[in-house]
């Protein structure tokens, strides 16, 4: 159960509906992700986060894929269990394959274990990294 | 000061320095990071970590630019400065340009960020995704 | 499924009734979260964790709302669903508002994301800060 | 050493400048924070997580004092220096105290402690809170 | 719901069947974890990161309860809600007892206290253990 | 620079004096952690821990050697410097040799890998362990 009840399309302020449209058309869908029903109420967090991940997801540098590749990465490693759902599919959406999740897996799983190996052993960052 | 001291090349066993000799092949480099002279203390782990990164890092699905820049997120996430710098120089070496670091760590912080607000709303997981 | 079953009061020995006596009277409620249930499986964890909770989230120089703010804070960094569960009604009881949890979310979401900038761009600590 | 140099004020941009401008007249300073500096690099991250942090981090259902703690202890979880460094010389700039530090981490402590006792010993959601 | 089907033994290929032979012979079981059939789906991480287990947690300087302990304690600290619960379940049938597990949470506990608390009060390493 | 000037054996208060006596000859040391020396400006803090870490290290169902790696893991985990350094110098002391701390870091580190891949496969819990 949420912390907050969801609000939707139908239930929300002039102010929540303009952003629920934004974000439907950015992503050319026809539903809202429970994501953005719950930040609903608070508008301003939700405006806040929307405007930002529009930004930040765009592609630009880095194409749309990738993106979505390193925030599954980002949510695998820190186990929110929502977000591995919904930007794992979004990550297949664009064009993720199971050959290319299975690589990706295999990088967050060995960064994980590298880290710990690092940090275990206390390596000095190499003179020319510094 | 690392936990032990770092073995260097000279210093090195022949099942050491079979090791290192494949690391710079493979990696076309004719030095060796820190990090490998300190995992050589236990050469089993050596071995097993090289053969691990050696096969997870090589290109396949995705390409070694992609599979850096997710190395750097999840070092990023974790905040493993060892790994930040080396992995951050890596991908560099790969290609990486300042506009794509950049974009990179807009991902990786609005990943960390919406991660948290997953968590505290306990956001239900949409059930196309579940 | 909990890893070891739930020990009910009436089920209690006599030294862990005394600490759920304790509990009940400090907090003023005639139930049992789950939690210290579970944890008096090992009387010695049982009373510890109590008496550390019961000394640290006292008011004092901080009050009990702003205590279990933080609370919530830390635990929806982390991850954890039960205590977020729990300390998010703790903190609702407190007297945390909507209008609160929304700030509050607001400024966990943002902490996280630049914890990772300052990592990811490795920002050296300020001189006066240092 | 930073991933990037730092960009000092009289070698900004007039985009950057403008930024700068705001972030010392909101916070009534004539100096700015290395963090700033670096994300000047990235101009469009610069200004969103600026406007973020100004939004996020003004006063309103919570006051200053209690969202540059909760700021801090975030920070602390994550184990962020440089977050750790400047949020705790904001935290006391805004009036805390020694003794409510002392409280403070006292309450991030065990927060960080039961949310690992909640895992391990995998606790039921209270029927009442979920 | 998993990410991928999991592959029973019946539909595996020969390359994948041979590795589950390998796992159910080396642990002397005759079922295999949900996790190597979710692994199945990418052949060379399920060898690669059955390998790993296999050589990692073989009795060598520590024995394998303690190895299974530790491997518990990460997961817990980690918040991973399937490697806590399959851990815990091997660490019992390698011999740990309530009193033990009991024991092994509260120093689990205890370190994620006091690793925040160092954090928080920026304590510099003691001289002799730089 | 710690986030408080450290409080030396000399200039402390009765109390801390103390509690840091109780340390010494618990330890049966002649000289304090900084970590000590630190918690001592908010005395309660320093005595909690104390009596908690003092209970929870004392040799019990499961020796000293064994808390202290357990420990060390979590610090490794987690990327404390300060308890990696002061636990890996207490777990050496207690006995552990650089073969055992060798197979720790590789147990530690495949934990943390496979932590994140059942995060990212989504591995359902074996019914068994449930």
């Amino acid at each position: 159960m949420p912390t907050v009840p969801m609000i939707e399309y139908v239930d929300a302020s002039d102010e929540v509906r303009a952003i629920y449209d934004d974000i439907m058309t950015t992503r050319q869908i026809d539903w809202l992700n429970n994501f953005w029903k719950v930040l609903a109420h608070h508008p301003p967090t939700l405006r806040r986060t929307w405007e930002s991940i529009k930004a930040v997801m765009a592609p630009g540098a880095l194409d749309a894929l990738t993106k979505e590749m390193v925030y599954l990465a980002v949510s695998v490693t820190n186990g929110c269990a929502y977000c591995i759902a919904s930007h794992g599919a979004a990550a297949r959406k664009a064009g993720m394959t199971e050959a290319m999740f299975g690589e990706l897996m295999g990088v967050v799983g060995m960064a994980n274990e590298t880290n710990r190996l690092a940090n275990g052993y206390r390596v000095p960052i190499d003179p020319m990294f510094d």
